[in-house]
């Protein structure tokens, strides 16, 4: 017998049928014989309804009382899917956040887990209850409600998972699992059934709304098992876990993944000084626009050009600041383009096998596509390119690396 | 400066712009430079929102879960209240009932209150901010949610009072205080500024829905000096306090109340034995229905006749009781009638005064109104009557006893 932390979100739990379901999942697992503790959103829509009635009252509503307000949300739900499956004859135990002591630092509506004591669940798991968490929520050192902000339900169900030592932390999603591209663009794109928290780690901050980006950190921090799965299939779904060199020994990459969520802007003939980069990018920071890609290239008369990249919806508010930074700096010009996509491989098989962006730029080349910028990481590789090579890009990528084959990491 | 424990029902928080205008009450008492304590409960049609989604589960939900789900409620108001007091500049911090420690029994849905430790809230008042507690709301021993059932704002906010040594406890409510009689039946009708809690205990016990029985009774044990009043208006309401000798000496009968709900029994001619009573409402109280008042007359061929009354929601299934216990007892027969009403007259000031009951008893009988049953306390005489003299038998009691003039015990 094992013991499972399962994760469902708030589409999974949208209304009193879709719950029914969730408990016979539960139920089925069950039935295999583990110890399962269950850790569940707000039913979707709730949290925005919750919302509207804060900014009803107040644009800038208190931090620890939108808290309070907010973590109803998911209370509802683990009354519900108790009762659920007490209908169904299972015997089950609620807990919100502050009752199984997921404490967290007091950062109201992003709080950071510090600690959980097990010992409330483990107790209850010992008379043979199922247990229902609350996601999203803990509490303080003083016992104030405190949430983990969105998505949040995806951490606290790793953090449940490793403070009570799980054999796997299932996050049931809308979704089959982590594909090798967006099938939507790539109809041969292949379900990944493994990969390493490290891939999962760059695909999520490429944008990527499978996994919380936290939930990763701390599942690769903590070792542990991370299984993404659809709620409404019966598929297995895709096993994140540490590298395995036996396994991945062959990996080159896992996927191809993109963000047409950014916009690209230039400030050109920067006279050329220590501390320019920093005199540019210092009051974008300072405005709490964030940066992704940032490229600088030296020019030949003693000027440089810099040229980043932001989110679409930060990028007028940029673009004035960077025209005021143009003035002060006596720059040439600044320069500014919405019509960008970002296109990424990502693979730990990256780390030893030489080559693979010279492949990867020679397969845009071949179909025509220009490159406008280039970041690397250890496991990743990124282009941005013209938005209107968007398909085109992803999918021969995806054809140049052979991801419809079984080559890659998590080969079936 | 005083302590203030303000209580808001339902409707009076029932929308962002009530909940708004609650904010400014509490904002004018805080002016005066009180402290405030403000107790609330869900908004209106919430609770029974949550109910029909544990409905929709099961017709039987666990009673721990029902409570997890239904606290959800006050969680909600007191976050909205406190950002409502927070945007028109007062400091506040909102409180559920666990978080201060509102200690009860175990018993879900109607849990009592054991103990308030009320040292968060009172270093939170300490601090200069406004305290707003959920309503109806506490935990165990062993930190489970619980609730005191409906109505049970009311008790939390009295119970918050006697913890804290508060000065006043103020009940916010859709009505203007206590009256002299129901309004609607009788113009002349009165508002009571004072009464004792033994008055309105009895007022409570006869259907009056103005407070809690709990609440009253709570206030009585620990001598908190309870205010109901208007969260509509500005009158300052009916003042509810031990009796005080040198106000209330000449008091007589402070209101005409009457109850329109009960249905009335009667078994004939049962052979009069020990233990007939019990034989006869024994089976009753099995079917849980709950009998108000039992009267008992022994006729002269050694039978007795016994006349009780029940709710009327109660009244087909009390009498298919009773006519197998008249097969089993040999009775000669079972009568029922729904189409009474009960009529009573309430007053502290009848214990020292004689003759309240024959002065009632030839009031009526003057107007030609038939007594069917006659009950008595110590502070109260109730008589039932055929229901189509309700508004004529209150308007001939009310005027029978003065109360349109200032001679009640709580005189203005």
């Amino acid at each position: 017998m094992s013991l499972i932390v399962q994760k469902y979100g708030g589409t999974s739990v949208g209304s009193i049928d879709r719950i029914m379901n969730v408990a016979d999942r539960v139920i089925a697992t069950r039935k295999e014989g583990h110890d399962i503790v269950v850790v569940v959103s707000a039913m979707s829509g709730e949290t925005d309804r919750l919302l509207d009635l804060a900014k009803e009252i107040s644009d800038r509503p208190s931090g620890r009382e939108l808290d309070v307000l907010l973590s109803t949300g998911e209370q509802v739900t683990i009354a519900l899917l108790s009762m659920a499956l007490e209908k169904k004859g299972f015997s089950a135990l609620s807990y919100t956040g502050a009752q199984v002591y997921i404490r967290t630092d007091s950062v109201y509506n992003k709080a950071r887990i510090i600690d959980i004591d097990g010992a409330r669940v483990n107790k209850a798991l010992h008379e043979g209850k199922i247990v229902v968490v609350a996601g999203f929520q803990g509490s303080d050192e003083h016992g104030n409600i405190t949430t983990l902000g969105r998505g949040g339900s995806d951490t606290t169900a790793v953090a449940m998972a490793a403070a009570l030592k799980a054999d796997e932390c299932q996050i049931y999603t809308d979704v089959d699992g982590v594909y090798t591209a967006d099938p939507r663009i790539v109809p041969e794109a292949r379900l990944l059934t493994r990969m390493t928290f490290e891939e999962m780690l760059e695909l999520a901050s490429l944008g990527s709304k499978v996994l919380q980006i936290r939930s990763v950190e701390f599942a690769r921090k903590y070792n542990v098992k991370l299984r993404v799965l659809s709620a409404f299939t019966n598929n297995p779904g895709t096993l994140i876990t540490a590298e395995d060199e036996e396994n991945m020994e062959q990996a080159l990459i896992s996927g191809v993944t993109y963000n047409r969520n950014e916009a690209k802007l230039t400030i050109v003939g920067v006279p050329d000084k220590p501390g320019i980069a920093f005199k540019i990018l210092g009051p974008i920071a300072d405005a709490n626009i964030e940066v992704d890609m940032i490229v600088q290239n030296v020019g030949e008369d003693n000027t440089t050009d810099l040229t980043f990249t932001v989110n679409r919806n930060d990028f007028e508010n940029a673009l004035d600041i960077l025209k005021n930074t143009a003035v002060e700096m006596d720059a040439r010009d600044v320069k500014g383009d919405k019509r960008i996509v970002k296109i990424s491989v990502v693979g730990v098989g990256m780390r030893s096998h030489a080559g693979i962006a010279s492949e990867m730029f020679k397969a845009l080349a071949d179909e025509g596509i220009n490159i406008q910028m280039i970041s690397t990481s250890e496991i990743k590789i990124s282009v941005v390119v013209d938005e209107k090579y968007l398909e085109l890009g992803v999918r021969t990528l995806h054809s140049a690396f052979g991801l419809e084959n079984n080559t890659s990491p998590g080969g079936e």
